[in-house]
């Protein structure tokens, strides 16, 4: 939880492929869409109807009851019930690019129209130039200047309403929907089903906090307060009227990856989780960290290996890691050697976004 | 929100008294008691009984009543209900020194135990020399170095068990009990009241989050997520058996005094506070930013008028500020100025702990 450089935790990998990610600016707004909003009440019957049965199913529903059996050896009272998610590649679609990147980029031309400055300058030219080779060319440094120039700078109320605007018109190219409605729904339904047995879900992302609490209550049926993600300094200052507001600084304060996120459940949450669910790298701590308490414990790992329904990446599905997420060999073999569970989206989900 | 140099967060002011608290190193094991465990449910008939009549109370009553009034144009929906109090001062006695500071002192002798070299260091040796009065003339860099001896260096796992140790068995020097007994009971009433009403509580306290969260729930019924104070680095690490485990550096993470309580509340809470509660100006910002929100707003700080019974300081109480605390007397135009609600602990609280 050192503060490091702004926005290094955006690894270059991940950021990459700009030019298949970039949509067209313009969008006709759209109100946000959620395949299923989750609610906090089960399904009648199946919890977990997309699902396909199998051992990563029951080992879903073996934990639950386990846990919620008053009688049994490994009871867990309501309050400690925590169960915490990764976005990216856990709970929607992290491919080409991830969603809050896509956003940054397409802010940059109403940034430039504040700061006509910024126009002469790079990388912003390039991103202003439609130059999507040279953008796909970027380096860290240069997506870091992107990242400060779109993600501080404002209030957190100004943040907040650009936030809630775009995603309410952004489009994916591939499935010409709203980001928002590339959410997982087996995701949607374990989340509810653990709420609806007395669990609080949190998200826990790399993604920034802000960013994500804009949606999350109506994507995922997830409060601001249950966000958990990177995040920046603040400054507090006041407006002429003497009303106080905080300014998003371009410092990271909190770089929500890797050991980042058993520090960060520490500080924002105070208590272990009892189930959690991450698909990379990223994610190796928050599960170690949720594995090492006492009693059942569910570790779970998305498993991109569906590149016809959705994206095939990393060497665990057989395929050069040269894309994003980073769900290596190495986390593949620890997740075999201590019984995580590995999430297929090609056998385990029987379907993956609610249009489908 | 910047990281500041370690523990810089406590004034010298506050630590001056020490002399006067420092109680017998030893202690006879407790359990944790607290007046009234602070349950979720109001009391039958008159929710606030420990509260003498007036406009005080009425202010309280109103707030609750005209947010929860789903016909009222001040109708605030069940999740946006949040509520913050400070802890020092405003749910407990901070006179003559805050408590977790007196642990620290109290730890020395242990921790010099496990490093002998200590023994002849200041300002370790005169805190074991047991010179109270040359205690009291402690530096702010003396204190730094104490506080970052006794919090940090070790697991947060072992830091909790410490605390639960140590507050159990220590005890207050005037009145001869444990701390947790020393709450104010009418706050405890008031975070029932609100949390009958649908609000969640929340603490937010320039101390330790991690010191407050180990007796959190019990003394006030406030849940470990719903505590946020003052926090270190953390350093993820393994051990021998590959199980993972956090350490506590000496470096401050999150400063929640002033601008940091506003600052905290978005990071950690994200969303505005309806009602906050403090008592001095590391809470004006706090107060502040409740204040900025539409609709009714509660804001409200304790005097501490009440030398019989607790303690007076401060000029607003009109006698010299030497004390611990620090409600100015431009806290208290301030506070005038925009209609807070200033409690008086002498004539509005009919009794201020559960045992007397």
């Amino acid at each position: 939880m050192e503060p490091k450089k702004p926005f290094s935790s955006i690894s270059r990998r991940a950021l990459l492929s700009a030019a298949a990610a970039l949509p067209a600016l313009s969008g006709t707004p759209l109100s946000i869409s959620a395949p299923t909003r989750a609610g906090d009440l089960p399904a009648r019957g199946d919890p977990l109807p997309s699902w396909n049965d199998g051992a990563t199913k029951q080992a879903i529903a073996d934990f639950v009851r386990a846990t919620t059996d008053q009688a049994g050896p490994n009871y867990v009272p309501p309050p400690e019930r925590v169960a915490t998610f990764d976005q990216d590649g856990t709970l929607w679609v992290e491919h080409p690019m991830y969603t809050q990147v896509v956003y940054c980029l397409e802010k940059i031309p109403a940034v430039a129209g504040e700061k006509p400055e910024l126009k002469d300058v790079e990388p912003f030219k390039t991103v202003l130039s439609g130059d999507l080779e040279a953008v796909a060319k970027f380096t860290l440094p240069d997506f870091e200047k992107i990242l400060a120039a779109t993600l501080s700078g404002m209030t957190t109320e100004e943040f907040d309403a650009e936030v809630k605007e775009w995603i309410k018109a952004a489009h994916d190219r591939r499935w010409k929907r709203p980001y928002t409605e590339l959410v997982y729904q087996p995701m949607l339904e374990a989340m509810r089903y653990l709420r609806g047995n007395g669990y609080k879900t949190y998200i826990v992302t790399g993604g920034g906090q802000d960013f994500v609490r804009v949606y999350a209550d109506q994507v995922y049926g997830i409060p601001p307060e249950q966000v958990v993600g990177s995040a920046g300094g603040l400054k507090y200052g006041y407006r002429q009227d003497g009303k106080p507001f905080l300014t998003k600084e371009p410092k990271l304060l909190i770089n929500d990856n890797n050991a980042g996120k058993a520090e960060s459940i520490h500080m924002m949450i105070g208590r272990r989780p009892y189930a959690a669910f991450g698909n990379s790298t990223g994610d190796r701590e928050m599960l170690e960290w949720t594995a090492a308490g006492d009693g059942a414990r569910l570790k779970m790992l998305v498993l991109h290996d569906d590149a016809a329904r959705e994206y095939a990446y990393g060497p665990a599905a057989g395929l050069p890691d040269t894309k994003v997420g980073t769900f290596t060999q190495e986390l593949y073999d620890e997740a075999t050697k201590n019984n995580w569970g590995v999430i297929s989206m090609k056998n385990d989900w029987k379907r993956i976004f609610a249009f489908e």
